[in-house]
């Protein structure tokens, strides 16, 4: 569950974390070492975590954290076992704090540590056309193929009998076993997250990754962006078509269909045997369930419970859709 | 009408056609050949066809097939000269006769037969830039230019005066005379066609190819991919504007004008003088008349007749659109 | 404000300009030179404009430009002291004259004159990718990196500290300081504009460019046309997500946020500090004020002014939205 390729900088003490987002620090004789930064569900006792929206209060109550970077107006809703850290803006403060822990998870520039891989280990082993590039901490399993100009970059497993398509550029990604990702895709670079300001907006690490899980297909043209905090998943045998944008910490169930040019915007989470129709729109921090038939064009601005077959902008139960629109 | 990229490895005589679809096949004196697997529209007499919906009923009624795949609800629909083979799963068994008849239909890796430019027979006659890549059976006509990285894969015919944009990627294709395609774009792959199954999704052959008229343009970042039984088509001078997605089977008729970011689901039938707003999204295996115009950002989930102009989502005729949202 | 990359081989006399268009000159004396072809509001005394439609009528009648190309019903808007060229068509005149002016704007074929890096006057100060492209007449400032396979054509100038893209082609563009384009963008190609023909359409010339300004990110995947007669901007400090399309002439302020896939149509203003959720789509020649925020999945079809919220097809007051949608 942990970030298996951003290199951990930590313990750091916890005086040293309420230094960095300017909180005063008194108790000397209990300054604990903090391991990592969390989202309140993957917390464990020696982490900080955090919460910033009332959405996540049923898992704030229950979080193992020892601290929580959170508002005054949020703080009562913690477990009690979790010290609150309060603070003005949470985001920002998570920022700067796992800048500390991750410094090498903001830049996205192209990787200059890959090379042609005809100079690589991989050069018998894998199936590969015209000027294929492979950075620092790849491994590709058996029988796989790589197109014409694509671009593995550094931190990326590859599992047995996968497909990469020409012009394709992963990075910070694990893809298991049968996965197809086909031409001109984006895997695994930052979210659109950064934090608004007048003069220059203030990026914030993206320390999840993109797992892809086995069996699935990735069409032509699609973005898939790593997590912030948690990893952005595709389930098992999920099929997604040309053109869609899987924004970060999504998380898609197994055996999803998703047509062409569709959208599912960040920390969204889509449960599984879930069919979404071309051009529909998936707002975010939202949670669909499983079984769920979304129409084509559709725009989702709410939860959707399983079993459940809407349409519309916003969607709404798709009998209810027909019969208004008549 | 016929594909001329992939080997038909057929005849097949009937009885080994019904003993890959488990059907019992005793009539020995009538052991007929077939040639082809092909729509309904165009069968021949020597060809095996499929019918899986009632929309196609008029089709089946005329239909030139020997045999027709169809359900025990719909063979009464069909020709009385076609013997209809009766299935649970139409489509499953088309995917099987077609996988038999067209074996290198369904894998759509990197094509590695492709060679630099430089060294193929187009090195003198074509305008090309750097790391350009041109596979087997492709053929170029004159006063053509191919962008930087380009990769004519396997099976393309273009014609004269065209230009291919950098980083564009085109198979099993034909392209008329003076067709553009611009920068980033993946032309002939298959479609999002497969049979949905827990464990792993079974992929349908893709058989039919990509076929851009004359006169016609194509904008960076397009994707059109090749048709699954029959063949997606651009008619002559259509334009299609930046970030357009076309379906397998689409047919677009001539002269039409297509703005961005629009998606055209499989198997629809676009008329001729026809204008797609942005962003607008037509639902699957319907038809849109001639001289039709569609308002940026609709949603067409039914057929439109010719000469109208229609708006929203559903869409609907544009004076009631705006009567409606005044 | 002027083009600072395309070649104008003007003065060309007022008499020459009518010739081109079908026009009678008979006042000889005053055969002015004509040093430009510009829109209304950039028009100088010496320069030749145009005005086709009425949502122009203010600029027109404070133009000052000597000439204006203009039907019959609209001449009485244009200033006095311009006089009106009377066509039936004003923009296939204008595309004519312009094409006078400058010839080398319509085509935007590969550019030929581009060479690897590693052979320019970058190879020592700049850091690449492999396989990186630079044109003619490109500037490149201090600390900028440029990914694999980035084509940078002719006509680019890109400040200090940028980041391009893996994938990545620039042309005709001026890039501020501190810009990041990602990954498989197109930036700068000529916009969806043309006569439309019943044999061949007519492109018109673009001779506009785009200019990003200091502090911009450009998602991956995204297109940003070049303008036609004026040119396509995004303002200082303005974050775009992955998957979006800029057309031609589209003018966007400062500090404003635009999440995954929206489009935004050709000659649309939108002010600063806007922001508009994944999905949404504005049409053509509309103006958006400052201050706005546009929900995810909105049509806006219509003017929207400073510090609104708006939401829905078509957009409206966004508390109105939700009251219908409850």
């Amino acid at each position: 569950m942990t970030n298996p390729f951003f290199k951990n900088h930590g313990p750091l003490k916890i005086s040293k974390i309420c230094e960095i987002i300017n909180l005063n620090f008194d108790n000397k004789d209990t300054d604990q070492e903090i391991y990592d930064i969390k989202d309140l569900g993957n917390s464990e006792n020696s982490d900080v975590t955090f919460f910033h929206s009332k959405k996540y209060k049923e898992i704030a109550a229950v979080t193992k954290a020892s601290y929580c970077i959170t508002t005054n107006s949020l703080k009562n809703e913690l477990n009690s076992n979790c010290s609150p850290l309060i603070v003005d803006n949470v985001l920002i403060a998570v920022a700067k704090i796992t800048n500390e822990f991750y410094p090498n998870a903001i830049n996205d520039e192209f990787d200059s540590s890959v090379i042609h891989i005809n100079k690589s280990k991989f050069k018998d082993k894998t199936k590969y056309g015209f000027n294929v590039l492979v950075g620092d901490n790849v491994t590709i399993g058996s029988n796989c193929s790589l197109g014409h100009n694509a671009i593995i970059e550094k931190n990326v497993s590859i599992g047995d009998n996968c497909s990469i398509g020409s012009n394709t550029i992963i990075r910070n990604s694990l893809l298991g076993n049968n996965v197809k990702v086909l031409d001109n895709c984006v895997i695994g670079k930052h979210g659109f997250g950064f934090f608004p300001d007048k003069n220059k907006n203030l990026r914030y690490p993206h320390i999840g990754i993109v797992i892809i899980e086995e069996n699935c297909e990735i069409g032509c043209g699609s973005t898939i962006d790593r997590g912030s905090m948690s990893n952005t998943i595709i389930g098992k045998n999920t099929y997604l078509d040309n053109q869609i944008h899987i924004a970060h910490n999504v998380k898609i169930g197994e055996n999803s269909i998703i047509a062409g040019q569709v959208g599912i915007a960040g920390s969204s989470i889509i449960g599984s045997n879930v069919r979404i129709g071309g051009q529909a729109g998936i707002s975010g921090h939202i949670k669909i369930g499983n079984n769920v038939e979304i129409g084509g064009g559709s725009g989702v601005i709410k939860n959707i419970p399983d079993n459940t077959k809407v349409m519309g902008y916003p969607a709404k139960n798709i009998r209810e859709f027909l019969r208004d629109n008549k």
